[in-house]
């Protein structure tokens, strides 16, 4: 153990300061643009974008993975790496919601909504709209291209910038192949239980948690064996969140999540939840499930009736206890780590916030 | 000037082997898909996208940036650089493609296009069409992605990875605010001439020409003085591509383009051509241009009367002198050049074929 004395690398202060690097960068980059020319809206939609909330995640776990693997010393090129993450995160949810034609986030309208407004005095309605759905599919595509620039930016040497570049390919990669297959298995859902855990994997448990973890870890040459300590906790403790995600978009309170109820079930997103469900379900509760789940006119009393079948068929309580498998799973792979203990108390700390949470 | 023997760097050349390492990444990706459970027609689609054709100007560029700035030896590291270009480009197209809501690229239906038949089977037209739009998006974002893999793995030394990395950051931020502009300005052409000027500067200028050949030059360190000199040959160069690329939307024989020749006109792009015209047009000129180009139900009998007007306007003669001005420019620009005469005949050779062109 180091005995040089740590940064302050608590939950508040990581988030303050990544929202500090986030809007530095793009303060600049508006900047640039209105001096030549070009359309500041780009980088403040960004910035508002960034502004509004979020969890953070990533960059903590970023810095999280930097102190198991024995960072020490300056923070600043961990914290920038972590606000590239978040910047990248920004790009997937933007394309999600263009994707998934979400109206809100976050409890705001969404980043195409938002621009569709932006840009509807004076055009016709169907105009208005695809230059909002356009427009936002460059801002996303522009916040993957800024991601890169904050790593490139984050003066690493070459060494450590050599080992980050192909984790992050490889996260990329496996994000959207998950949200490919979400994408293919959206609207039909079925009793394939293996299908919606892979979604799991690769959309969240990987993306959210291991990668962002061994990126950290990369930052500071860690051995192949702090990797692989890392990855018992994080694959499991990714899937519980994803599941918890999974009951809360059916079962939480809007108000709490800040996106309607009803999107989840309209949406026909296939989670465990619905494939376990249609696993027990009896003809006429399967006829239910199948023909309204996805239906993009389902009102709240149906929603209702499929949220008692969802519980009455035992799926809900299965999805609880896969949750708190999965959990108890990540706390037993922190027993024997070789991380620094304050390491250890913020990823048991994570897997809390992971997994008991109400939004 | 160095007497090392140089690789073989003609544009078939380059061509094949561009090709060649794009087809080994790609079906390299398609097996490890498979390996792992995951969709392999997804790197298939972009295969078959990239296999269709193009002109590949981009990695043409590269070979003769790294050419002009004293290139020699192994061309292995550049090919590959000249092949992640290439898959960026991809990455434009295919999003390009949904927001113009495109039929046909290259003679062929377009990635969207392509994607909703594979997925039609079983689900109703708006679903299928929506899977298409969707899967679309997330395999130009994996082109993207790709496109960095391609460059991090290229066997670049630390120092030349170092340097080309904010060339690539540079390029990406200036092709995405060019298609930004480019969006905002269509569906609505004005006489601003200096708009679409500025359009044509990001989305080609710099994007197709400049950016490429500064990228090679970056492979072999070269001094600013290279980077300028490039920079006077690419920019008017750059901007008479584009200039010939909208007469050719608009008057070109859409069996040499690959696409219908009233996609432009009834898009509504905000071109040089048609901010020429209105700045000319009488009121009866002018009606027509400002209610009819940028009408999707737009008919050839219409089409064949603005063409008649951009023509009695002088705003096609105007543009084909915009063209020839830019490009004796150019050539001017390579009259005293501290380059290798291989690489001035390579340049020399592009302007030919960028602005003497029917497809």
């Amino acid at each position: 153990m180091s005995t040089r004395v740590q940064p302050p690398t608590g939950p508040a202060i990581v988030r303050e300061q990544v929202d500090s690097v986030l809007r530095d960068f793009l303060h600049q980059k508006a900047t640039q643009a209105q001096g030549r020319g070009l359309p500041p809206e780009v980088a403040e939609v960004l910035g508002d974008f960034l502004a509004a909330g979020g969890k953070k995640l990533r960059p903590l776990l970023c810095v999280t993975g930097w102190q198991a693997a024995g960072g020490t010393g300056d923070l600043a090129p961990v914290l920038r790496v972590g606000a590239a993450l978040e910047m990248f995160h920004a790009f997937c949810l933007i394309h999600d919601d263009i994707m998934d034609n979400s109206a809100t986030r976050r409890g705001r309208p969404t980043v195409h909504r938002a621009l569709a407004a932006l840009y509807a005095p004076g055009r016709r309605g169907p105009l208005a709209n695809r230059m909002g759905s356009n427009t936002a599919i460059l801002i996303g595509d522009l916040a993957l291209t800024w991601s890169d620039e904050l790593v490139h930016t984050a003066g690493l040497t070459a060494s450590r910038l050599a080992s980050v570049l192909p984790l992050l390919d490889t996260m990329r990669t496996e994000v959207m192949y998950g949200q490919y297959l979400d994408v293919c298995a959206t609207g039909t859902p079925t009793a394939d239980l293996a299908r919606a855990l892979a979604i799991i994997r690769y959309k969240t448990a990987k993306y959210t948690v291991e990668r962002p973890l061994h990126i950290g870890a990369a930052l500071v040459a860690a051995p192949e064996s702090v990797h692989a300590a890392l990855s018992a906790y994080a694959l499991p403790i990714g899937e519980a969140f994803q599941l918890r995600d999974d009951l809360l978009g059916v079962f939480g309170d809007p108000a709490a999540t800040g996106k309607p109820s009803l999107d989840d079930l309209r949406e026909g997103k296939h989670t465990a939840l619905v494939g376990l469900a249609l696993q027990r379900a009896d003809a006429i509760e399967q006829h239910l499930l199948q023909t309204r789940i996805g239906d993009p006119g389902l009102d709240e009393p149906t929603a209702a009736r499929i949220r008692r079948t969802l519980t009455t068929t035992g799926a809900r309580g299965t999805v609880e206890q896969m949750i708190m498998d999965r959990y108890e799973q990540a706390q037993r792979a922190l027993e024997q780590v070789p991380f620094p203990p304050q390491a250890v108390a913020a990823l048991r700390e994570l897997a809390d916030l992971a997994v008991k949470r109400s939004a």
